[in-house]
């Protein structure tokens, strides 16, 4: 590697082009962005970045599931070093979520092209398909494909929510890819992302060290009690399905308070009926949200969570009914790559904060089959999923060299 | 008088076809009834119950806020005695509550006419609008408009659940009447209702002697906090609109349950925004009934609520504001109005029992301006409010009886 190479710097004004440019693919009002999945706005977004990695001197392959990979040769054939993300993006999503791992990775790619460097190993940009699950359940589809979690013809064969499916739109839009897929093989895996969380901003760092994904438990459940008259029905007699929700709600609270740690625990979905002021609601449906890093921990949280639910139902007179919305296991990185991110970090001058992901990222699939680590950039006021996220350009270009820096290092 | 009025019965046959009758009209499933107030299934109704009072031959008159008055002349100008109640009801409502009060005012009328028995003083056979508050607030507006409480044109420009106004609608349904409003003149009011709570059936009494009704604080409050990733937020960093609302719910009963007594506390309508399971809730809109049959505990049981609520809200860094729905003194019936009612149901043989109303009724804005009193008869479970709501026949027999004697007794 030339001398060059450890002040070699990526260039945010490039950068910040080609995500201005790939925001404009799908734009909506306020200033985000919607390419769902499979999608005429993505097969835009990914001719648009198809074309950049060409012009790069990649070598693009697309896979059966649509995961386009574009490769830059090292000095030695082998697995690549890898970083990319998704393009795909919610309903009301912004520029940064996604396109940015990948967008840097080609920033990457040209900082090292212009600089005449060679890496030892070789160097793959990737985005995946369907990260989001906005359109097609699960999210991280492709990249749950791309290491063999999911098969592919399963993957192929499912209905979105308007009906279409994965397979069809893929020969649709003209991304269904003749490259193996399901059997990959990478050296290792860094992907720089958005934090999508306010922790960064609030502790005032700039570089997240990602040590790993939350486990994510979703349940919904359904409260029926007695609809009565809310000034005639003495307290000791009532069945009230709308207090039962409230109370679990409220104790979802404590149990994530009392636990501490990672473990969060969210009711952000209710309904009563019949939603009156005068009348004591005889069914509730609401939803709670709990994770954590560590599974164990997890497993406690739920079983707190639904033993307070129990006895509470049974105490009221009510029927507790539950069903099971999603359901994943935490994911720990790479202890190495995690400690590689965060010495080159520091090295380059910057504040670093060790800190889990608290939404699910292509990286933990990558991290069934390769060393993985993220690198998180702040977002302003904690912001993501939303026309209003933001990542400051000086944020984006730490990150960005991180990255640089850290595939370089893994590719030498 | 003619000898003949103390033997005279109501016919429960007849009663029971006029409340099978009203009871098809907005029928839901389950043998319930939904006729919001002002609504197309509400002025069907209406029509029926005028078609009824013009076929017994009263003397119909619709005033400004749509109350509907049928006049039975007496020997005597002046002043007429009255019963009545209302016809709407909440959207999952059963066929008693209100309608029973108004049909048997009819069957009493009917009674009277194939009896060939003219009282000394006029008859009248009221029902008023609005009693729910199901879509305008606040409850018992026509009867409360009608003794003066409240100016008509302020009632006429309040505005629904739906956005529509009260008087737009009135218009609309052809209920906006020309007689004077707010200046009534009664000589005395007994209204038959239904208990609508599980005390008459609990403790096997047939007659209810209604005493007074409690008082009634209906709360709206509004949080807003900011929504964000249910999965990168940490707890601390939360404000969470949907937690703060679902926690005053919880304290709500805590109040009630420590202060014992008549106080009853019921959170029965809860909206989130924008309800998602992964997204913590940025606006939560909810209300809080209060009742007391003791003003000052009643005020003690508001001060508790807002006091927490206020607390909790600093707490978490949302933003509270609230605004009253409805605010009615508890009120005190007229002692010779329920003595009167309580003799004449021991003189028909019935076991009677003296108690609080915790509804409110129409009967308790006409206690501002004449003696008043009502009849309660057992519901079933104690159940209201709900398509379940039933009455004996054998019940609603008793009451109506007692209704037509005392009604008798006051117009001789």
């Amino acid at each position: 590697m030339p001398a060059s190479a450890d002040t070699l710097r990526i260039d945010v004004a490039r950068l910040g082009a080609r995500l201005e440019a790939l925001g404009n693919v799908g734009a909506i009002a306020g200033g985000g962005v919607c390419r769902l999945a499979l999608s005429d706005e993505d097969r835009a977004g990914r001719d648009q970045v198809v074309a950049w990695m060409k012009t790069l001197g990649l070598s693009v392959s697309i896979d059966a599931i649509g995961n386009v990979v574009g490769l830059r040769p090292g000095l030695e054939a082998g697995p690549p070093v890898m970083t990319g993300s998704h393009i795909d993006t919610v309903r009301t999503g912004g520029r940064y979520d996604g396109n940015l791992g990948v967008l840097a990775g080609l920033e990457v790619v040209q900082a090292l092209n212009d600089a005449g460097i060679q890496t030892r190993r070789p160097l793959a940009v990737a985005f995946f398909t369907n990260e989001e699950g906005a359109r097609f359940s699960p999210d991280m589809m492709g990249s749950l494909v791309y290491v063999g979690g999911l098969p592919q013809d399963a993957a192929l064969a499912t209905t979105g929510i308007d009906g279409a499916t994965v397979g069809d739109c893929l020969t649709r839009i003209g991304y269904a890819g003749g490259a193996p897929c399901g059997k990959a093989s990478v050296h290792a895996y860094i992907e720089l992302h958005v934090e999508q969380g306010p922790v960064l901003e609030a502790e005032g760092f700039t570089i997240g060290a990602v040590e790993g994904v939350q486990g994510i438990s979703w349940t919904e459940f359904t409260v029926l009690g007695v609809s009565n008259h809310a000034g005639t029905t003495p307290m000791r007699l009532r069945h009230d399905a709308g207090f039962v929700a409230c109370a679990i709600a409220h104790h979802a609270r404590s149990i994530a308070r009392e636990m501490g740690g990672s473990q969060v625990a969210t009711v952000g979905a209710m309904d009563l009926s019949p939603n009156l002021v005068n009348v004591i609601a005889n069914r509730a449906v609401f939803t709670v949200d709990l994770r954590n890093t560590d599974e164990a921990a997890l497993q406690q949280a739920e079983r707190r969570l639904h033993a307070y639910a129990g006895e509470l139902a049974a105490a009221e007179g009510v029927t507790l009914s539950s069903r099971q919305l999603a359901r994943f296991e935490p994911v720990d990185f790479d202890p190495a790559s995690i400690a590689l991110v965060e010495q080159i970090a520091r090295g380059l001058g910057h504040s670093v904060k060790r800190l889990p992901s608290g939404a699910g990222h292509d990286a933990q699939m990558l991290a069934r089959i390769c060393p993985t680590a993220m690198i998180f950039v702040p977002s302003v006021g904690g912001i993501s999923h939303n026309v209003r996220e933001f990542t400051c350009p000086a944020d984006i270009e730490a990150g960005a060299n991180v990255l640089l820096h850290t595939l370089l290092r893994l590719a030498s």
